[in-house]
This record gives C-alpha cells, structure tokens and sequence, in this order.
C-alpha cells in the first residue's frame, strides 16, 4: 500500500531523529523551560521579525487551538470561522467542550473574508438581542485551509483592519503553513503573518516533526499567564525540550522550507499530470492537498495500492477524493499513481 | 404604547396572584420539596397519563434548557435542532458554556423532520473520521417553534420512531405550549407529547404565570440525579413553593388552556384581519406569533403606538416583523392595531 | 409546626405583594430593562454612595455568585474563600462547573483574614511550580458568613487592601446582607461596601422578598459584557421588573433595614433568652442564625413542633442545630420555643 | 550539573530510540488505529489478564487525567483524592476546567483508605441538603503516591471494595508505575491492579519512554466512546503509532521493570547511604522519589553541583527536599552525592 490519504503517516525527517539521539541523555529542565525552547523560540521570532512575540511548543494541532482560543475569549464570546474550519468539524467539540460557541460563514474555498467577518460583526451588533447572542470575538482562519487554497497578504490584511475596527482578535492556524508558504501564488511569509495576527501557529506534525506546532503570541495583550493554561489543558508536555529541539532543527537553516518545496514540487507534478489525464479538480489547490474528482469505478482499482481520503460523492458515477504529498512522500510513487491513475 | 412585541410584557393571571397572596405566610420546605410542588406534579403527571414521569419546575427557559440537556449529554456529545433553534440562536450560547455543540440543520418553518435527523445521525455514523466529529445524540424541538408553527401528531411520532433507530433523545422546549395546544389544525396533547419525548417542558412565563417551566422528565433513564444538577447551574428556586403554586393553579381547573385559547383567539383575528387588509404573511402561523410583512413606511407610522418586534428585513420597502398576542393581550388593542394598519 | 430552620420559609412581605399587584397589568420592556429596575438600581447606587457601580438583579444566590465568578476569572484562576464558604459547600459545585477551582482557608468563624489571603498569594507566587497550579485571582466572602459572623470595617478594608497589593479582587456574598448591617457591634454599611468590594451582592430572598439578589459592580473595569453572561447562565429573568419592583418597595424608605431589624430583635431575644436558660452557644453570633448546642434527648422533644436545622453533633449527648429567625418570624413563636427549651 | 530534581530529566532509553529510527519512513494509520498501537495494547492486556480491558496511549499525565476523569463522571460529580494528589495540586485545575470539583481527604502519606472514602460517602449520603453538594462518584488514587509511598494489594483491594459498596469508581494515577511495582514491600502486579481498578494508567514519560501513558480500561461500562473525549480534550495524537511503538518496547520482554528496578536499586542506595550519614527523611520511601531533610546550609552548598526540589520548610534550620532516581541515573551520580552530603 502507497499511501496519500494524508500528510503524518510517516514519523520525521532524519535529522529531527538525529537531534533527538544526539541530546538523548543530556539533563534539561522540564516543561519547555529548557535551553532548546529557548533557541528555537528565538529563532522563529528572528523570522516573525517580531522581539515582543512570545512563543510555545505544544504536541498537537487540537490542544494548540483549545487552548489559544480558551485563553482569549470571556465565556460569552464565539470564535468566527468558515463552515468547513477544522475547529469546527473534526475536532470533536474542543472549542464547545472550552465554553465557547463556533460561528460559522458560509465558504466555497475553506476561505473567509474580511467582509463576512464585518457582516457578522454588524449583525451582531445591530441586533436589539444582542445580548442573548454569543458575542463575535476571535476570527480563526488556517493557511493553507482545509481545501488546500491560500491566503492572499491583501486578504490577510483585510482581515487585520476588519479585526480591528471591530474589536476582534485573529488567529491563524498553520498546521500546514509551510506548504502554503511555499505554494506557488502565495505573497505570505512569517513575518507578513506575525504582522497581521494576534496569534498564529506554525504546524511542524504535518511538516517534518515527529509531532509539534509552535504557536507565536503576537499580541502582548495575549500572552499574559498562556502557560498556566497550557498545563490545564494538558498540553505542557513534561520533556518540554522534544519540541524546542525539532523547531529549533526545522528553522535554523531552512529544513522546514525545504521539505515544505518538496511536497508542493510533487503536489504539482501530481496536479499536472492528472491534468493532462483530463482529471478535474473540485477546487483549484496549489498546496499539497489535491482533491480530484474520479470515477468510482477507478476509485475500486486504486484502492487496492493506494491509500487517499474520500472527501464526498461528486455526481452519480464519480466522487472527490483528496490526495495530500508530504515532506517525506517519494517521486516514485507519484509518478507510479500517475500511471495507475 | 401598547405592546405587541413579546408574550411576556404583563405580569400574571389574577389567579396566580391570589394564590401567591393566599399562601403568603405559610411556611413550607424550601427547593421545591414543599407540598404545593407535590400536588402540582400530580396534576400534570394525570394531565400527561404518565405515573412513571418526573417532574421539577425552575424558573425560566434558557436555565431549563440549559440544565436538560446538560444532565443529558456526555462531554463529547452534541445537540441537534433546526437553525433557528432557541437555543442555538438566543441563549447566549447557553448550551456550549456547558460543554456542548449545537449542531444545526436548515429548516424554513423552524421545524425538523425526522428525515433530517436520520440523515445527520447516518452521515455521522458513516464518516471515516466519526469520532473527531461530535456525536449527535439528543433532538432538540420547540412547539411552537420560534416561528409559531406546531407538529403534527405524525411528525411528532416520526421523530420519535427515528430517535429510537439511532438511540437518540428526544427534547421538547415548550415555551409557549399553550399557544401550540390551541391552536388550529393542532392533534397534539400532553399525554401524546409525554408519550413521545424524553423530556418536554410546559412553558409558564410566556402563558399566565409570573415566571416558571414544569420539565417533564417522562424517560426514567433520565431521571436520575436531576436535582443535583438544576442547584448546580443556579436552577433550584430557594422558595420553590412559588413555582408549584402558580402550576397546581393553571393547570387544576384548565386555566392554562382558557388562556392559551384567548390568546389564539385574538392572533387569528388578528391574522385575518390583516389578511383582509392585503397583508402577506412571512409564514404561515396558527399560533399566537404572527409574521407580517408590513412596508417600511407605515412601520414608521406604527412604532409611534406599538411595540414589535423588528425580525427582518423583507425587500426593498418592506419588512417583516413579529406581532405576539397572549393570554393578557385586550380584544380592543387588536382591534385598534387592525385599524391602524 | 413551627419552623425555625432557615430565613426563606414565609412568602414575602405584604408590600412587595402589594406592589406586584398593583403594575400586574402593566406592560413592560423585559430582560431587566424596564423602568422598575432602573429606578431600583438608582436607588441603590444611591444608598452606596457610587454613580459608578452597575446594579444587576438576578433570582437567586447560587445563580448571582456562579455569574459573577465566572465574568470576572479566566480558565486559570481561582477564587478563594474558606472552607466553609457556600460556594464550596452548598452549591453542588457550581464554580468548579464553571471551569474554576474554589481553594479554599481554614475558617473557625466562617471569616478568613487578609492575613490568610496575603499567605495563599505568596505562596503561589514563590512556588517554582506556580504554573501547575491555579492562581488565586479573587476572594470570596459573605456577610454575615455561614456562621452567622460579621465582618468588621477594619477586617474589610484590610482585605481590600490586601486584595489591591496583590492584584486580587474581593467579592461579598450578601445574601443575607440586612440581617448583618442591623446586628449588634455591626460598623459596616453600603457605602463602605461599596467603596471596599470590587462586587458584591444584596440578599433579596431571605429578608423579605419573594426572591431576588441585587448585584452591585463597583469596579468598572469588571462591568463589561456581564448582562451577556446572565443570559447564558440562565439568570435572566424575563419579566425582569418582578426583580425591579421588589428592591424599589424593598430600597425606597428603609423597609429592607426594618425588617431586617425585627428579625435581629427577635434572635437576640432567642439567644439571651436560651443563655439564661444554661444552654451553650456553638459560635457567638449577632446575626439571625444562632447555632445553639441542645442535649439530643431534647432534640427528639423538640422535633415535634419545630424545624430546625442539625448542623452537627457537638458530643456524645448533644449536637448543634441552627436556629434562624427572620423578617418574618413572630415573637410570639419565639417565647413559645423560649419556653420549650 | 547533575540532576536529581525530577525523573524526566533525560530523553529516552535508546531501546526506544531505535524503534522509532527502525520504523520512521513506514506508512502507518493515524490516530492510533495502527499495527503499533494493536500489538502494544494486546500485550498490556496479556499482563493485565483481562482481555475485555480497552488500552488507549496518550501523551502525558495531566491529559490522561482529565480525559479519564471527564469521560466518567456526570456534571455534578466529583472525584476524591488524598489533598496531596496530582490533579488536587498540580494539574492547574485541569479537573475543575472540565467541571468537576476535587473533594479532598487529609493524608499524612499521599495514600487514602477504604475508612475514609466510606466516610465521605455516607457523610454526602446522610446529609440533608445532598442535593446540594457535589456528589463522590470517583476515587482516584496515585501509586506510588507524590509522597513515593505505595499501595498494598489489601489496601486496594479494600478500596476496590468500599466502592463497589457505595456504587463508586476507583482510578489509579500510575505515571511511576514500574517504580512502585519494583519496590521493596509492593505486593501489586498489573494483574491485580486491572482487577481492582476501574481504570488505571502505566505511565511512560517518567520510566524511560520520550513520552506517553497507556490508560487501562478495565471497567466495559466505561469504554464507550472513549476516543471520542480523547480526541476533544486535543489528547489524540496524530502519529499515535510513536506512543504504540513505545509501549511495545517497554513491555514486549520487561524492559519496563528492568528500567524500574534500576531506578529503585539506585534509589535504596541513595537512602541507605545518607540514613547511614544520620540524615533523616520526611517520610518512608521505597520507591524512586526520596524525601530528606537537609540543613539549609547543606542545601546551599548542594545546589552549586545539584538540582533537586525544594518540598518545604522542616524546621528553622533544615528543609525537605525530594531527591529522585529513574531509570537514567548512573550510579557514579549517586555516590558522588552522597560523598558530597
């Protein structure tokens, strides 16, 4: 079996291993507090070009989003995001199970816009009700989204300004950020990002890590006490410093970039050759989430050697599955799935 | 100004009153273990044709709501109602502050079929990714709903068959259930809603109490602990007496219904009367909240006198809005409203 | 029977009868809106001496003290009272459902002492681990405590001094707030409350209306939003000026001290009536519970004609019981219990 | 410095190193549904012998904690433990931030008996106003303790017991397991704590896993949609075959209790040596985690070369400090200490 169904069905990047054997038996302090956290938070807030940010390490992408949302928000206020935010679909309730409700808007590409986000704002505050209402607080977007699209830095801009006319946090959740950084069309880099967010997390499980997302607090108003709330939660992991080593590893010289290329050079090469086979796309992906409409015959075949993610019946005779690369996904077996496709 | 904007602008049947004041200086248990909450339980346990049924009588809906389906659900369960539920819509985010999300699904009268509650439970069961998604458990329903239509026997009878296949619950908000019970082409009663539902509850504050819900805890599975549970969300009345007075009288001689059925009375004249005028209706309601679409102009003219309730808006020059009667609305307010529009 | 067990036995008095009778037909704006509540709140920012304050009116005290711990903490804080504080005690864990912990201080007399809260903050900041454990964030009193104890002004003002250096808030739990500002040795008034407390709340439901606490925020930075999360606590009531009403006839010309007057008479008549008679007092209180330590042979007696409350067993032939009077108890009920002990 | 402040101080044995760097580039299911995971689970359940029990590997102890706790209990009960265990002190209110309160119990050792937790469930039993407080419905226990003291197999076993009587649940906190079954005096093995336990957990960070806790659940009725709660508290982690292939390691041939019995032979070497020196300890240990009583001036001196934790103060010139080996000390380190006190 050949698997594309997602981006973690191997373990990391050998040299996130080597660091790992090589400090094995060196005593750290626990819970982030150690010398690698350190490092590698000064690091990316030398590439967010931000001295004021704060950053921490938690092991996955759920916990890093209960968790920064629950520190911001009074129980009153909603968390705002596209009907399709992975928040708000596949992760079980967390945000619900914090206290806080999930708006959600309407959205074709997993994208939401500035204007939606001042719609909702309006509404809410237009309504003679507005207190029986959950209060609009934190905007949630994630870059690349869950269809793989991208933000442009003028969206991400509008957001920022909507955000702040209206009293509203935004938040981006980057579980996959270094295959949208690295997509063709994207005009984001981190410090674009950390300019625009009050809080934003850069996905290392998805990118190379064995496990690990790094989250930047831009806003200083945000950072106070975000600790006590990570170890509530039960995301302060105790060897604190399996994380600071893996960012530290994937952001002093590019690792992280690089691996992201590779995926997207074999996203497109993907993209293109089912092109050119005269697939169709249910939605234009430069990242490496590709989600090609196939006949359900064909779906019966591949399913024998490869592994994908069915996303949804597309008409009578076919259906829409995703087919994601990753840092460790092999030219190989991309060009063996063109053929087969 | 003469208000038409709520159910709940007056305060209490003289009946209510007279028992409050008659009882005034007896002194009797405290939390609703005193003996007037006792005989008004009998009362509806008759009314409902259901000796194995609990009941427990709390102040408002949002707090019954609340306590419901919080005594229901496990953490990672969620709550489905139509999208303009009550509660997804007008609490505050009652039920996700208690760790629960409200999954929604689309509806244009404010009811659900049980068709739509097979086709969430079913796309739930069959998703690959079932248990990163919250579990749809309990069916939440209002009658009338908060656009004033009302269930049919069958309908009702159909969720409940539905709800039993996917061993679901099924919940009845009340609010208004006199207005429901009286009004026309309804076929339901107490003793069919109780034999139905898991839990229901007869709204008082909305038809001639002061304040109050009696929750009909009809499933025994349900029953256990109740009490725990409404002292711990703030729901257990210190002087509980006051609740089981006001529903041991609207309910020992019909009073709760003679009421419903004044209220039902005037919004059908008032229905009619507008229709005869060329009034269209935003939907049609038999119940005693009436959706009109009324031009903006004369809606200028109108708040001069009354109070309403602005809902939407409809086109370019008119608007739809809300007109309540209840048990306390006057015959010569209607008449005079009818003559003004 | 003759029921001494607890302050919430009897209705209300006759006036907040009469002047719900009196606006019964009245419409009203809902929601705690309408001029009633207005008033109401002037009056009582009047009595405080602070244009500043907001006052809120909910139905009960597990409500009113689960609303405002839960406005002011964020998910890492806790409150802190002592052990015998109601919120720790006696309401089915309504903070902990709320998300925070209540910590709590060793308490004789139900009062805790800047001293004792000084020492819980130092010691959570000099703890290495400070972050695995919940900051203290807000100190919970109540007045008169559990005991039946009072507050000196001195005693208060050291809290809110204490509170201010460490960056601490400091809420009373006036439930029962009359019956300590009219006891013996009593030098605290709403002035000084207000000027001491962040929030605190006045007790409707045991001295002398049908139910009702009114909510004083002083602090201005704690005002915000907080109608919002009544809403989704469920303590909003609907025919909100039921609350107005009752703190306008309770505030407008001392009715709330002369009642609370009576009942401090007739408790002091109680206990020096029963110190004449040899019996022992479990804690010496001025207010309107009396803990009285009473031979259990006597008890069995005396459980014929009245309720009381057994609090616990003092030694191998006696135990304490809690005796309240209030604003409704009857002096002749008094010497009658007089003479039957 | 030389470390002895904590057990995770280090990385992993390499045992556990080479099985991830063996099987880093395979392909694998997520979430926890792989090969790894299956095999690691049916051997823990070989050494439980009970093959109806559920494994479930999560991340760290904090987490495993609330999952378990919230997974269980209704919303107005509440878990019991010693006032010294994990989740009382330091978990950040973990449990209470999923709403349920912490009833404490006085210990001396970190342990609590079959005495005490009857007592606390006819106290809440007996007491009148139950309802209103929180109900006990879990028992959660440590073994070995904070204090490194360990349960006896009667000692459970009477736990197990009261339980049963008083229709509660028992949990047992094991993130040092191996360490407490490798002691001198433990009379406990898996077998019989899957026996007595509802649910327990082996923990991994802290005996020679990266990371990781393998839950037990050996109770059928409270296996239903576990990785459900899993999953929303952020605990399910993506490349769950790293916790699967841990525990594999750690159990397939003892090296689980070969790396505890190292921990517990340097441990008892430890505190022979310094009982010989006249140093005496705050309590009796025969597990990992030592607590001695130093004089402050030693202390001064020690922390120029080692790390330990401060407990607390003893008297006016000594303190208690805990002194911990695991499955990574060298035995140089423990005799260069003891030279040096």
């Amino acid at each position: 079996m050949i698997a594309f169904n997602c981006d973690y069905n191997e373990g990391a990047h050998p040299r996130i291993l080597e660091a790992l054997i090589e400090t094995n038996m060196e005593q750290t302090a626990g819970y982030g507090e150690d010398q690698y956290c350190k490092e590698a938070e000064t690091i990316i807030k030398g590439l967010c070009q931000s001295q004021k940010a704060e950053v921490h390490f938690m092991v996955g992408g759920t916990q890093a989003n209960l968790t920064v949302i629950s520190s911001i928000l009074r129980p009153h206020q909603a968390v705002v995001c596209a009907v399709s935010g992975h928040i708000n679909v596949h992760e079980t309730g967390a945000i619900e199970a914090c206290g806080h409700k999930v708006m959600t808007l309407p959205s074709d590409d997993g994208k939401i816009s500035a204007k939606q986000v001042e719609e909702v704002y309006m509404h809410h505050k237009n309504d003679a009700s507005f207190e029986h209402m959950t209060q609009p607080k934190l905007v949630y977007i994630s870059n690349p989204t869950e269809l793989g699209t991208i933000y442009t830095k003028k969206e991400l801009e509008d957001l920022r300004t909507v955000c702040d006319e209206c009293g509203m946090y935004l938040y981006l959740d980057g579980a996959r950020l270094g295959y949208g950084l690295c997509a063709d069309g994207n005009d984001l880099d981190l410090e674009i990002i950390a300019k625009n967010c009050d809080v934003f997390y850069i996905g290392g499980t998805k990118v190379g890590a064995l496990f690990g997302e790094a989250i930047v607090i831009c806003n200083v108003d945000l950072q106070e006490d975000f600790r006590y709330i990570m170890k509530q939660k039960g995301g302060m992991l105790a060897k604190g410093r399996l994380l600071g080593l893996q960012f530290k590893e994937l952001f002093k010289d590019g690792l992280y970039f690089a691996m992201s290329k590779h995926a997207i050079h074999l996203a497109m090469r993907l993209k293109n050759g089912l092109t050119e086979k005269g697939y169709k796309f249910f939605i234009d992906s430069n990242t490496n989430q590709q989600f090609v409409i196939v006949p359900d015959e064909k779906l019966e075949e591949l399913k024998e050697t490869y592994a994908y993610t069915y996303q949804e019946k597309y008409d009578e005779k076919s259906s829409v599955i995703r087919l994601c690369t990753s840092w460790a996904t092999k030219e190989e077996n991309i060009e063996q799935l063109l053929r087969d496709m």
